[in-house]
């Protein structure tokens, strides 16, 4: 690999998420496990325009900085289990860069604020990019999920989906 | 927004991907649209063990700079149409940061070496974090597409999803 394929890359955040999770107590670990707290993307106001039609989706999918992460693990525990896999396999924040994504639902955009539902965001995070949910791209069918198929069986929600603290 | 929160975040790339398009002739828009390319992500060997049990999973989402990117636009064209939208409502690299997203569908693992198929990136792109793809996390029912739904009416694959150059 060249010295230019491996050059750090300088992000700069594009606003910020306002969530009511400023710990993890009662936070789910994924957004679609508890799905009716509301929270808002707040972009800088320059970034506003970017949001143009966005309205007509009902999800987007947010990227950004595990801001309070302040280690990687290339082997780690999921919130599902006490197992260790590999950090790609895992969806923890202790992975190299510390970039999150989130699947949530659009509820109304006013100015440069994203209001949205099915949030597992902590407070003051900061954002790094917003796409629309496409289901024409994002959709797959027959897929299997590894070591998580485990948990869902028989289509229940497991315990542990949402966090004591 | 505070100092801290805005603050810019420097990431160091995982990897690079090797795909076999060099330009955008007959790639595909989206990876789903032409699904038997194979495209490898290479890490770079710290990173190996951060994919044992990924092999579980169907499917993987990684994330990725789109390093050929000099400019952002706020409003922009997307590839299925000519009306301008909002960076935040298409998935053009011509947002900020320059972030890219893929769905790919895992072929094998071996070593620091992923290989898959559904590839819709360029050969060199700088690997920033794989995630599983998860259907229990990220697949949701009952959504709407905004301005991409009419282009996929009936359930018809468009014109322009393989690009001509």
């Amino acid at each position: 690999m060249t010295q230019q394929t491996l050059k750090r890359i300088e992000l700069k955040p594009i606003g910020i998420i306002r969530s009511p999770y400023s710990d993890a107590q009662n936070m789910p670990i994924q957004g679609r496990f508890k799905d009716e707290v509301e929270a808002c993307a707040e972009l800088l106001p320059e970034y506003e325009d970017g949001l143009r039609d966005l309205d007509g989706f009902t999800h987007a999918i947010l990227l950004y900085h595990f801001h309070a992460c302040d280690r990687e693990e290339l082997l780690a525990r999921p919130l599902l289990e006490q197992e260790k896999h590999g950090i790609f396999a895992i969806r923890s924040p202790y992975r190299p860069n510390h970039i999150g994504l989130s699947i949530v639902k659009i509820k109304k955009i006013e100015g440069h604020k994203l209001y949205f539902t099915e949030v597992d965001v902590f407070d003051q995070t900061p954002l790094i990019d917003i796409k629309p949910y496409v289901k024409q791209f994002d959709h797959r069918e027959h897929t299997k999920s590894g070591w998580i198929d485990k948990h869902f069986e028989g289509g229940q929600i497991p315990e542990g989906t949402i966090l004591k603290a």
